[in-house]
């Protein structure tokens, strides 16, 4: 089997259900999460560590963090808002927490009610948590850039804003760099001037990631054009779960298993297995009618032919 | 006013109508065609010179072309199948034809039951019969290259076969080349090799357009491709019209309002006014309920503080 070349986090269990009205029972995140896993998928972003009484869906955190830990060859990922939810999840035994930070002023003042430098200061207090760990046993932190490509709110965000937010996260700790267009604003031409912006401040070796939304078409042409300037970490959720993807100022995601048809497709090895993906997406919804899903290999199916990862003659 | 960067065609008049099973009234038809040219779209694919018997939908199609012919500023284009269609076309008064040439032998056999090799030999008379018209009114030749990029049929196709044809069509007389993912089977690696293959047999500054369906999402993805490596002409569709884009085969075009805010997002200019472009998506098809629209930007709405062709700060 050749080398992963592109690694793809399923958040479809943290970031497609933070919007849906109802609860998705833990024994079908559990089923969810491990069929995905079966089907190649090695990074799931499986919870957020965020107050049951803000976000009832993920009452279930512990228990769902402890049955991922438990999948072998499985990186779970967990979100985690503040520094409260950073000592639930490092407790609760996460091996990878996510800690995302408004770059717009406006989006953070309404998301945790800090200002993005107050945040920022969380999370050096997390990092600081992170290293008390010991070291055989010590999370990865990763720090996440919010809001980088534009706010619903304040409207454009300064993208020196987002290279200070993102050394600023480097110096306070953090393993890994996402830069996440929260509201689908991006476009590829931003995409690829602001990733690289980015990497030339913390380093062309530093982990980096990109999270996309689908709001407005673009997800797939903006991680094309990420990978295009060596970005090689995306999010993305199944069946692009996220809220009505077609409503304005919706969350909709990146959809996975057309994220991993296009890289397949391009020759790009992602590791993960197409056809069960996509039968993934069939049965780890039925019991959860709320899942309002879109996407299109799933519709289409696979072209004639078709040999994953493997380029046309 | 910046000069045009893209030139986007609007085939949904011609693509998007092909499959529809009920007949778009005429008038439903010029209207939506006018408006789309008063919202900045230069180029339209306004019918095909098909017989009514096999596409009913066109039986009006000189009716049409003579209309959109009288709107100043827009160039109209015509699909024709074979001879007879090129001289049905001529004689209304086309100025510029585009003759789909199937690269895929099984493709062609089903569709005009001809060979590749025997559809190039019609183009070449087609050519002929171009040239001899008087030279101030002698119509542009547009040769497609089908099924480019695979086939529902015979699965992949060679690109050397790609090129070999375009070759061909440019020999015989053809005043540009159009490459076409008929199936929606193209990745934007396949389209960022073929198209610099073809470009580099038929010329870098010879006309080179692209079109692509989206049956399988990566529709934007392999437009930002053909982008990066030259290409400057795209086909699109108002609404993605074209078949239902859901259905396994389904030829659902890109979207042309999301194709437009994916280039003026980038900074590119295409000359065409967005909001506009999104009112004619909802005005245009209102006495066509037959229509299955789809597409992003017309439901997500615009960014906050967006300004077309204008990079953000």
């Amino acid at each position: 089997m050749n080398a992963v070349e592109v690694t793809i986090t399923e958040v479809g269990p943290r970031d497609g259900l933070q919007n849906t009205k109802s609860f998705m029972p833990t024994a079908a995140k559990k089923a969810w999460i491990s069929a995905e896993a079966a089907a190649g998928v090695r990074s799931i972003e499986v919870c957020s560590f965020v107050p049951a009484k803000i976000i009832p869906q993920f009452v279930d955190a512990e228990e769902v963090l402890a049955y991922a830990n438990a999948i072998p060859v499985l990186t779970p990922v967990v979100l985690v808002p503040n520094f409260k939810g950073c000592e639930r999840a490092l407790a609760a035994g996460a091996r990878r927490v996510t800690v995302p930070v408004s770059v717009s002023e406006a989006h953070s003042m309404s998301n945790v009610r800090k200002t993005t430098a107050q945040a920022i200061e969380d999370f050096a207090r997390m990092a600081d948590l992170v290293r008390s760990q010991a070291k055989s046993k010590r999370a990865q932190l990763v720090g996440g850039c919010s809001t980088a490509f534009g706010c619903s709110l304040q409207g454009a965000v300064a993208e020196e804003d987002v290279v200070r937010v993102a050394a600023a996260l480097q110096e306070a700790g953090a393993d890994a760099i996402s830069v996440a267009d929260t509201v689908g604003y991006a476009n590829p031409e931003q995409v690829k001037r602001l990733f690289r912006k980015v990497r030339k401040v913390i380093g062309e070796d530093f982990n980096i990631e990109a999270h996309f939304h689908n709001t407005r078409g673009l997800g797939l042409a903006n991680a094309l054009a990420a990978y295009e300037v060596g970005v090689r970490y995306f999010d993305s959720t199944l069946g692009g779960l996220g809220g009505c993807p077609w409503a304005p100022g919706a969350s909709g995601n990146v959809v996975t298993e057309d994220l991993v048809f296009m890289f397949e497709s391009m020759g790009v090895n992602t590791g993960i297995d197409i056809s069960k993906l996509i039968e993934v997406r069939q049965t780890a919804f039925a019991a959860f009618p709320d899942a309002e899903l879109y996407g299109h290999i799933s519709k289409a199916g696979l072209p004639k032919g078709y040999h994953p990862g493997r380029a046309p003659p």
